[in-house]
């Protein structure tokens, strides 16, 4: 399992539309195939910052499927527009993981 | 319920190393008030960044809890001297999630 993962920076007077944007295309994403789970997270300290953390069963499934396909474009309209700067997209693999001792 | 994030940076010939300090200090962290889970994850694109995320139940069971215990002074001599640069570590809290349609 690969974790997609970008930090989002947008305008915060707009964080009302851009959260209202996600929502509309979250079903475009949770169709893709190999498609695990999303969580979009707004920051705490600094207005206007999300974290996106996608879970996907491999790379190829976000960076060949996902990107590839038809419903990103529609995604790339939903909410590429909010972005100041674009974001860097990475994937990430667990190493550890710890639960309450 | 709370994300601690932070994007770690270190020397990538000291990766095993780093590795194996979180795994040292996993126990630190877990144990404790208010910890819920942690990852540590490693990142396919870029060598010698990693990805933490800390699921607390508030920012003060990590930024007044866990922070003034005398486990983060161990904590901080066991990771900090990894990093380059330090982190920005932020908090943030889920507003958006999806799973498969």
């Amino acid at each position: 399992m690969i974790h997609e993962h970008a930090v989002l920076n947008i305008d915060v007077s707009r964080a009302e539309e851009f959260e209202a944007a996600f929502e509309e295309a979250a079903p475009l994403i949770s169709a893709s195939a190999g498609f695990q789970r999303m969580t979009v997270s707004r920051c705490v300290e600094t207005p206007g910052r999300y974290l996106l953390l996608v879970a996907w069963e491999s790379v190829a499934a976000h960076n060949e499927g996902f990107r590839g396909s038809p419903a990103y474009q529609q995604w790339r309209e939903l909410l590429h527009q909010f972005y100041d700067p674009m974001p860097l997209v990475e994937h990430y693999e667990v190493v550890l993981e710890a639960d309450p001792a």
